[in-house]
């Protein structure tokens, strides 16, 4: 809408050229307990932190009572363990479902298992299914089936049939909360009725049009609906072809889809094509955000990378993968070995080889991260592997040719020109084939249907540190440098 | 809404058991051009290229005209250079706003270079204003300038006005078309100005309630307006407290807004604290999928790391830092060649050197990974810092314990106790060196205003480099294993 619309029944409205002295673009911004990341200022964290150490509760209350929900779970998550509890124990009504969905899952996780069933159930309760089904799923089964009991029938059968679905699924994660109406009804008869109804979600954004046996037939945004006039029929406003969402998909592949086709909400739907929920953006844009976030961490073996996932976990998730990559350092040193004579009579060829791998190894996280960027966002498909290869060994002969000079030309002038010939002739062969490993690794293991992402560093770097080690050693003997 | 609210006049609504042979959940999943994944299918892909190649025009139009817009968009992405433009040409009609605005970056920039300066303004002019912004952005300074000569005045002064924020900011970013309207309006008004205006922005998820100067005093999302009597007052329905966005505001901040506070669309103000613009989350899902995947091309030195980069480009991202690494590798070189005498003596110490190296560089990469994505997601703040730290260093000596016993045990078997002893040493020297270095480099990133991202990855290696070599080399000698 341009500028000449948005007045509306009073001219006052147009833009003011005074500018206002006590303005306050944004009194979440402006606030003086955040800073200009909008995030809680160390000085407000130590305020509560010393006021819950004085167990001054009153005073820990009014620090934490103007907070936004949002900033209240971040508050938690930034405490020591211990003092998350006193905190929640200060502050109970300030405990709100909001402030529990915001959560860190691990911090949530930890401070739902410190309470009792019946005080979870009441805080399930409380909360719209799909958060309720996040909080009850991190439990143990025991503590699972104590909350569900205390649950009202309609709320436990709810949840329950989220957890029928199997977990990071649309059907796992969707609300059961949506508005469905007939094909006959009009725009009048549409608004009527929401204003009738007082079990309405919070937040809706479309309306869903089904036919008798509850199957989508088209949706209708809210915005189509207030510029309509009332007597128009509701199936002469709707959009007949909407992206459906089937539940036993995987929450990556909705977020690409929400991505894709910039949905805002969509349907859900059963096996049978039948209307079972729908999954919002606010929603979607989490699992983006991790799905995004997660391969840097993947590659790098860290598993879930969380910075509130307990030492315990964090220790089985990292250790598994250094010590594949101790089996794979392993093969390194064995190559090594074999021109053990070698380094013996020229003891420069030990000083230069961790060059020559260390280049390699970084030339094939760059290429690889770049492939398992692409894969993640269905940028690299079966139908450009080739040219994406091809682009990809082509940026590697420029790399290697060029750091192949530049090593080159200071071994010649240092150690012995043949010497300089042999590790500029190891760094291209190291660099391309750090190019086709950094390609060829994840595209691998996403046709082999494993995430392309985990771990796929410790492969690369293995093969960047036995072809730099070969490479480098085997020339240095082949060509006479020793 | 729970079940049974959702029938409505009607009772067969209600959820029918039989199900229906006939159904197809979902017409683009199923749909047979696009494989398991939704992307097309390469048989799909194969066909236009055929159908290109034999120059069939018609035939590419009967193919791609049933694609939905952000599918055309992806085959383009998918096919060579020249084929593109073959593409474009065969399809012309088919090639709307909504394509454009889906392409990637580099293949727009690359297909507009290739079309006149009133050709682009042509379809800048079916854009709304942030997809006309995105369009010229992208082109170089006299390409715009002819591209705005040719733009309706009215186009041209808000394309003109956005360009004059920074990019990636809010107010390059955000949509100028939105609506406000003033407080003393009631509900019934609204709807029947809604119904009256013929250019209103074609999705709007709220209302924006706005004072005499123009500044946001609420806001109301169409679901409450919707379920509001006609006579109630607007002021009696919004929200007063709402999440303004700062023009100026860098785009990952606004992403994680968005985030924190589960927002749809959000008001954009400048620094008078005047309504602006709006930006709603299908534009901040890009941002957000942008923000989280560059950090793994970050660390790695790999650009932008887009496969549609041009390969200049990439080789110019790429380089700088393989050219830094080569710095890097010269420290652990000559920490190396400071140990000449010993290797020669036992060229045992070459070939285990690297493991130490190795896993360092791992557990350093892990740590790094975990701290980037904190600091990224503002969960690592200066008031959780030394909990952090401290709970990495655990993490980093249980690992390091691990691969020590391992590999301790393992060198002692082949080589003698004592070197077992010293690589088992080094490497806990190592790995809680990674640790400390995996924090501390992302972190001094951040205090000093930086990308903590941004190839901390070569800093981490060489520092777990050096120390693998120093610490593995320097006990050797001191404890008299040569």
């Amino acid at each position: 809408m341009a500028e000449d619309e948005r007045p509306l029944e009073d001219d006052d409205v147009m833009l003011a050229e005074t500018p206002d002295e006590g303005a306050r673009p944004d009194d979440r911004i402006d606030d003086e307990r955040m800073d200009e990341e909008n995030t809680l200022k160390r000085e407000f964290v130590q305020a509560v932190e010393d006021a819950l150490e004085a167990g001054d509760e009153g005073e820990v209350y009014d620090l934490v009572e103007p907070l936004h929900p949002a900033d209240v779970a971040d508050l938690l998550e930034l405490l020591e363990k211990d003092e998350r509890t006193q905190l929640a124990s200060a502050i109970t009504d300030l405990m709100t479902s909001d402030v529990v969905a915001e959560l860190n899952d691990y911090v949530r996780e930890e401070m739902m298992e410190a309470l009792p069933a019946d005080a979870v159930a009441q805080i399930a309760e409380q909360l719209e299914t799909d958060d309720a089904v996040q909080l009850i799923e991190d439990l143990d089964e025991e503590d699972q089936r104590a909350v569900l009991a205390e649950l009202d029938p309609e709320d436990r059968i709810a949840i329950q049939t989220a957890l029928s679905y199997p977990e990071e699924t649309a059907g796992r994660l969707m609300s059961r909360e949506f508005v469905a109406v007939p094909e006959h009804i009009t725009v009048g008869g549409l608004i009527d009725f929401l204003r009738d109804q007082h079990d309405l979600p919070e937040d809706f954004f479309e309306v869903f049009v089904v036919d008798q046996r509850h199957h989508p037939v088209g949706t209708c945004q809210l915005s189509w609906i207030l510029r309509t006039p009332r007597n128009i029929a509701l199936s002469d406003v709707m959009k007949r072809d909407q992206t459906l969402v089937p539940a036993m998909l995987d929450q990556e592949e909705v977020a690409l889809m929400f991505q894709k086709y910039g949905l805002i909400s969509a349907a859900v739907v059963d096996e049978d094509g039948r209307l079972v929920g729908q999954m919002t953006v606010d929603d979607v844009v989490h699992i983006i955000s991790e799905e995004a976030g997660e391969d840097a961490l993947l590659m790098s073996g860290a598993g879930e990378g969380d910075i509130n996932e307990p030492i315990r976990e964090a220790y089985s998730a990292r250790v598994r993968w250094l010590v594949a990559n101790l089996g794979t350092a392993l093969i390194a040193s064995l190559i090594i070995a074999l021109f053990g004579a070698a380094i013996e009579q020229l003891v420069a060829l030990a000083v230069l080889m961790p060059i020559v791998a260390s280049i390699g190894g970084n030339a094939g996280t760059q290429t690889m991260a770049v492939t398992v960027r692409a894969i993640a966002m269905n940028q690299l498909t079966r139908s450009n592997t080739g040219r994406i290869l091809a682009r990809e060994m082509r940026v590697a002969l420029l790399n290697g040719a060029t750091i192949a000079v530049l090593v080159g030309a200071a071994t010649a002038a240092i150690f012995s020109p043949l010497l300089g010939g042999v590790i500029a002739l190891a760094m291209i062969i190291n660099v391309v084939t750090a190019g086709l490993a950094g390609v060829l690794v994840p595209v691998a293991f996403e046709r082999l249907d494993q995430d392309p992402a985990v771990a796929s560093s410790v492969f690369v770097t293995m093969i960047t540190d036995s072809m730099g080690f070969f490479a480098f050693l085997g020339l240095a003997v082949a060509l006479g440098v020793v």
